[in-house]
């Protein structure tokens, strides 16, 4: 509960129509893609940096819990307040700034929703490649806060190398500038790749300078079906091998094409098919036909049943919609979904799914796998009913033991989820005592009273 | 001065081979590419990360500066004793520890030459893009604690887009893991990239997990003359609208093309050329050459007077070289280069030339400047007699308003060189006080005691 005079003191900071107190706004606010949360006890609308360096003093000031929020469609608990307190809505923070062509990069502030960028730039020859699966709903500020991925990733690389500045309060309220508009810097500390996945719990995000590149003028998209996920992960292997790098390399499970069959009403390959490769190529047009043909041999090669090429533009972007649309179609198969994108260096991949397997069949549970193996990045989700309080513990037990054998074979536990409160139990498996006391000394840098969105990140003391 | 007593303890964890306190070896470690140092007092040679743990835990307790060094090829001073103390020379650390080919990957001690490790990795088809004009001296440690750039960086990123992991030591002692051998990895904050281009300050480097591609199969070299620099740069303007991305995109003007005529004793261009572009296009042999004839077609149009292809790979290596060398032919022509590296958005480079223009004439210097002009990062030099206090007073003026001006244009006092001793006094010029201040505090987080290669990066208090 916050007090009538902080209430009154965010109200004079915003507007009375900028801070929502009411239960449903508080439990709405206090959600994310997890439908779990925990309920704010107010949300702040601010309309400028100037607005959230106000909030941000008053909070530290008052010992107040600030979590800043942007679409809300993380998977880890990033933007829920976890400890009640202040949520930082960023809804009106939503404007493209600026295109600068001749320099190549946008300026946008934080709730610009991904896919409206990407259509924004496309327009004029250009491209931003990150494109989480929600891209049509989350933002990017949520997705530098949490540096997100997607398919694209396996050439492209994620968010964070598309980040070249950012505006950002400090929880202390200092507005900050760091990096800026040229594509090198290194004056002083990177401050700016520091702020990238450092999911809201440094600094609030107010502005954001993102590198554009040229559009790719040609693209091709393959699927190829394989008897087994082993078949497909030797295709995998192969086009490595033979140092064919596609746009993006994603592989579907047997399950997985069973939900996604199930709620498209159509399957995307034979009904024998044990894993899908889905791969995009793209680039000068050149080269594109000649790349394509590389993979569809190389797949072959590993044993691929069929190999086919979308026709035209409108069968390529129905085969990615049915992708992104892959964790809805899982969700709708069980009560629960956990969801884990664990991630592995490419070689270890096969050992990956040989684990995966094992703990499928040992702890009797449905594990449907995909993702961006390209990258070994793997989302391993665990569907069960809650209800099953049984299978509820061996869900628990697979977990843990998906994340130690992803350490094992020199993995990590998120590749682009992020910890947030889901994972934060489990930081110690990967990383050390004495880094994560450096990493609390850095938050204490950044947010002395740890106001700003405690709960994350670092394991309970 | 070091008492007997610290000297007996480097001995007891190096051995007696490994401490040099002699004034030439303190002189010569002293130094880097400047030719401008502050001798050590002592030169120690760690051979594992437990060597470095037990030196640093030595100079932290006894309040001893730290100073890392590479191949002392900086431009700055990043491996200058300022303070004096222990020089930790990282020479005996130079294995290649391993290429993991599946897993498109390679662990490196901090001294592996750069062109040693690109070596090794292209006779096995794959590609450290990384490529700093020092490449043949410089080591890969130093690389990653500057984030050094190079020609290739236009298309392919500083060393920063390629560290996945690395294995440093605190100056408190501890050694720590940050980031990994995947790809991915949004655990935590990342470490990785704060400690890439910390200049030395923060940790001491001493394991490198590197990220490869596959070698682009084809190259074309293309170097098309021009009347005059704002020819040359109208031509990357109309690269960049036309959305044509080569791999690498250099300028070098007029004095430049004379200095290296002098040193090669032979002519890049005709005569009468007032600048020169080289560039680099690669990737699938269908699209070089047609990407190639692009590049041509854009640089005829903008007034190109002569557009050449290198006609094999011989023709190529030496157009390199030519370019690699510059830096040397340039300090033939004084007996003091300043050589600044600074960087705009590519669309304020005209402007950035316009201004040098400016300075050369109304300071009556000699001010040759080439670079990466594809990524708006001049090497804007200053050539003069250090003996003519009239002209170094200048000097220092015209650098002085150079990084005012670069700062007006949106750009960055240093685009790959740091910050180091040489440009600390400029610090606030492009960081605001509360930026200089959170970094600092992050120094303290990682060094409570200062000891770590003080004198760097923060101006005087």
């Amino acid at each position: 509960m916050l007090s009538p005079g902080v209430i009154e003191a965010l109200v004079q900071v915003v507007g009375p129509d900028h801070v929502l107190q009411d239960d449903e706004s508080c439990r709405e606010y206090g959600a994310d893609a997890l439908r779990r949360g925990h309920p704010a006890d107010a949300v702040v609308f601010p309309a400028s940096a100037a607005d959230v360096s106000a909030v941000a003093r008053l909070c530290d000031r008052e010992r107040i819990p600030l979590t800043p929020r942007g679409a809300g469609t993380g998977y880890t608990g990033g933007a829920v307040p976890a400890a009640g307190g202040v949520v930082l809505a960023m809804e009106r923070l939503d404007r493209i700034l600026e295109i600068d062509e001749g320099s190549l990069l946008a300026v946008v502030e934080p709730n610009v929703v991904t896919a409206r960028l990407q259509q924004a730039v496309e327009r004029i020859g250009l491209f931003y490649p990150p494109d989480p699966a929600s891209l049509q709903r989350s933002v990017i500020g949520g997705n530098v806060a949490e540096c997100a991925g997607g398919p694209r990733a396996f050439k492209y690389g994620t968010t964070k190398r598309y980040v070249l500045g950012l505006e950002a309060v400090l929880p202390t309220g200092e507005i900050i500038e760091t990096g800026g508009r040229s594509v090198k810097n290194v004056v002083g500390y990177d401050l700016t790749q520091l702020l990238v996945g450092s999911e809201g719990t440094l600094a609030v995000i107010t502005k954001i300078v993102l590198r554009l590149i040229p559009k790719p003028p040609a693209r091709a998209t393959i699927r190829a079906a394989f008897r087994n996920v082993e078949d497909a992960v030797s295709a995998v292997a192969r086009l490595v091998a033979e140092r064919v790098v596609p746009a993006a390399l994603e592989l579907i499970d047997a399950d997985c094409l069973d939900a996604l069959a199930a709620a498209a009403g159509r399957r995307m390959t034979d009904q024998d098919a044990g894993a899908l490769l889905l791969m995009e190529v793209d680039g000068m047009p050149e080269a594109v036909a000649a790349e394509a043909e590389r993979v569809r041999l190389a797949c072959e090669a590993q044993g691929a049943t069929g190999v086919r090429e979308a026709g035209d533009a409108a069968e390529r972007a129905e085969l990615w919609r049915l992708r992104r649309e892959l964790s809805f179609a899982l969700r709708a198969q069980a009560p629960l979904k956990i969801n884990h994108d664990v991630v592995v260096p490419k070689a270890r991949i096969p050992e990956l799914f040989a684990a995966v397997d094992v703990l499928r069949r040992s702890l009797r549970l449905r594990m449907p796998s995909f993702g961006h193996v390209g990258d070994g990045n793997i989302h391993v989700n665990i569907l069960l009913d809650p209800q099953d309080r049984a299978a509820l513990a061996r869900a628990r037990e697979a977990e843990r033991r998906l994340f130690e054998q992803v350490v094992r074979l020199d993995g990590s536990i998120s590749g682009e989820h992020g910890i947030g409160c889901s994972k934060a139990a489990y930081l110690r498996l990967e990383l050390s005592n004495d880094v994560i006391a450096l990493m609390r000394r850095l938050k204490a840098a950044f947010d002395p009273h740890g106001i700003l969105n405690p709960g994350k990140i670092f394991p309970p003391e």
